[in-house]
């Protein structure tokens, strides 16, 4: 029997009635002779409300507290849907992150996961039932409940089924695909019917905000395709897979904007083995994330480090870099706001020198200034300003062609 | 170290700072050099909230999610309740039913506790911490959730406190110890020291709501002494215990007044083994819960058997009754509405016939009629019209001297 594992996020199952819809999606599955399991997370607002309670009993309250608490918001989930597939005529059961054993490390509020048993879900499914699994939450060794940290419903999916090696992963959202670019900047945004993890992986990092990069990164490792649905829609949405699976071959596969990005500029640092590490080491510990990093070296001895960082983390960076650049023995600190970054993605970037001309061209005609640009195997981004980002972002898209043309949309503005 | 169970009911934990001041509780103990465990129940209405949501979702609702829902109330507060403590400067981790290993049969919704194995607990309590533990929960040889049904925290607490032989085990609650008869309906009724496990058993169900029996059985099953007191005043409250430890010895130990009452009477019924046996079977198959039970022989073969049962549960009964009456081949039956029952309670009862003649002598005086009279080893009850229920209640009290002398308040009406 074909397996197929659903995940509905927590605007999906907001209140009963959208339960219930997203009940329907799982009757449909089962109508076709398939097994099921379905993930869910917390209903709407539930983690939230959570937080706020958390708040006013402890400032900084422990995280194994903090994921005692939190878990319950999915655990209210399983039982309603259990109940409302119940009415519907189909046996259902539903399981905490302990009951199958979802076994995390100790790393409270961001626990990764060692280990699956399945047993009780094929228990219930050779029963006949569909299984409820409640996402975002594991157990320690020692039966402590974890939670995943950020996207960790989608990862609670994906594990699932990797670990009952099911045929398809169908992450159900309020999108209903992954698109060459954000539809609201980009209006002749197109879906794409395939992805490959890698690319999914960039786009992700690079501000698509469609599926968390854990577990795509599960997906990946375990070949699990991964099918990115919107929950309350019937169009077909994006298949997450194998570069070698997909269906069409996409030079490039679409192109993102990450916003609100500061710019860090250190000049005049030694230029000796292991000042790279500390700095960016020391960066780390004050919890401050890094985007691209750009060295280049002067000729005297000196090199020039360049560095992009949330907007946000900018206000707190400037005592962190004064005590690293005394450690390191030297070197001026520069701090620049008011940036953001457009990026083209696919297998194309590696295979032809000639896309990093085409994205330049456009950036240049559509009058955008590049402060900085990194490459990857599969991406070529341009810091540029922020008042450009939109426009930057139309003028690639439709530069590599991307658009719905069966539609006639005119591109650029 | 002595060590102390502490348990809070759900009004006690309503919100955050509700939950602050049973935490101060909590402290004081600490503070004294006692080991605490602390055992809660859901926040105020948070299970009325959780049981809309789920008839919203199914209208019958199988026992086992309703359990997996259920319990997310008592993990809420278990995580708040830790957090708390940690703004005191108090070491606090919380526990699960099925952390403790709290273990059950399989009766979801009033599961009975199996085992508890509290090796988790003595680590925590040996680090100094306070151990907090959900209540009214458990889990299954499986590992399904299970929730204890009506008074479930209260017996968690005795469990736990009987299971890690705890030197007491203090239920908090609105109420600030047992009385001789209900404070609002007799003014000068008076609190109790202490009180026997026996005859709070019989006052419990007699209608003093102060704790369900179950918790209290398991007290004596343990010799456990349950301590009585309000959770936001310092009152000395009630503790019960075994008859031989109470430092105040009482012959009636308080009256109580079970309130909507009917009765059924049973006339011409065979006098042959097994005919009451049926009767009472078959009516506990219906779910209907009968109180006392009288039954005279007529001596010409036939017998008259007369119950009592909750007023709610007339409705249902009399189809009951004409099936029973078939199958064991005769008898009529009579319904009749509108009584209470005025009860005392206490060893005096044994030791002395003379009690019962106190009483029905208080309820004379007082022009009640007596409809009914039944009598254990420890109280004589006395079923009479709904409408002389309180000034019954009053004149018994009276009768039998319990009242405040020392505050000089006139008793009877």
């Amino acid at each position: 029997m074909p397996l197929i594992v659903q995940k509905f996020g927590g605007s999906s199952v907001a209140d009963v009635d959208k339960i219930r819809r997203c009940a329907e999606r799982t009757l449909e599955e089962r109508r076709r002779g398939h097994g099921v399991v379905v993930v869910v997370s917390a209903m709407g607002k539930t983690t939230d409300s959570l937080i706020v309670l958390a708040n006013e009993a402890n400032a900084s309250p422990s995280r194994r507290e903090m994921d005692m608490l939190l878990s319950t918001g999915e655990q209210v989930t399983i039982a309603l849907m259990a109940m409302v597939l119940e009415t519907m005529g189909q046996a259902a059961v539903s399981f905490t992150g302990g009951q199958i054993g979802m076994e995390t490390d100790e790393s409270f509020s961001k626990a990764a996961i060692c280990a699956v048993n399945v047993e009780r879900l094929r228990t219930a499914l050779a029963a006949g039932k569909v299984a409820v699994v409640a996402g975002f939450q594991g157990v320690t060794p020692e039966g402590d409940i974890t939670t995943l940290g950020r996207g960790g419903s989608d990862t609670t999916a994906v594990a699932v089924a990797a670990a009952l090696k099911a045929d398809r992963c169908d992450i159900f959202t309020d999108v209903d695909g992954v698109y060459t670019a954000d539809p609201r900047i980009v209006p002749d945004a197109r879906r794409l019917k395939t992805i490959s993890y890698e690319a999914m992986l960039e786009m992700a990092s690079l501000g698509a905000k469609v599926m968390h990069d854990r577990s795509v990164k599960f997906g990946a490792m375990y070949k699990m395709p991964i099918h990115v649905r919107h929950s309350h829609r019937p169009d077909e949405g994006t298949i997450i897979c194998g570069e070698d699976e997909q269906m069409e071959k996409m030079e490039i596969t679409g192109v993102a904007l990450k916003q609100n990005l500061g710019r860090v500029t250190l000049t005049s640092v030694p230029d000796s083995p292991g000042v790279a590490a500390r700095v960016f080491a020391g960066l780390a510990d004050a919890n401050i994330t890094v985007d691209d990093i750009i060295q280049t070296v002067t000729g005297d001895g000196k090199a020039t480090m360049s560095f992009t960082v949330e907007q946000a983390d900018l206000a707190d960076i400037r005592p962190v870099l004064d005590r690293l650049l005394k450690e390191i023995g030297g070197g001026q600190p520069r701090i620049d706001e008011g940036f953001c970054k457009v990026s083209a993605v696919g297998v194309g970037i590696r295979s032809h020198a000639a896309s990093a001309a085409v994205m330049f061209r456009a950036l240049a005609e559509a009058g955008v200034n590049i402060a900085n640009i990194t490459t990857s195997e599969i991406k070529i981004s341009a810091i540029i300003g922020k008042a450009d980002g939109e426009k930057a972002l139309r003028a690639v898209h439709g530069a590599f062609g991307l658009g719905s043309e069966q539609e006639g949309i005119i591109k650029r503005d």
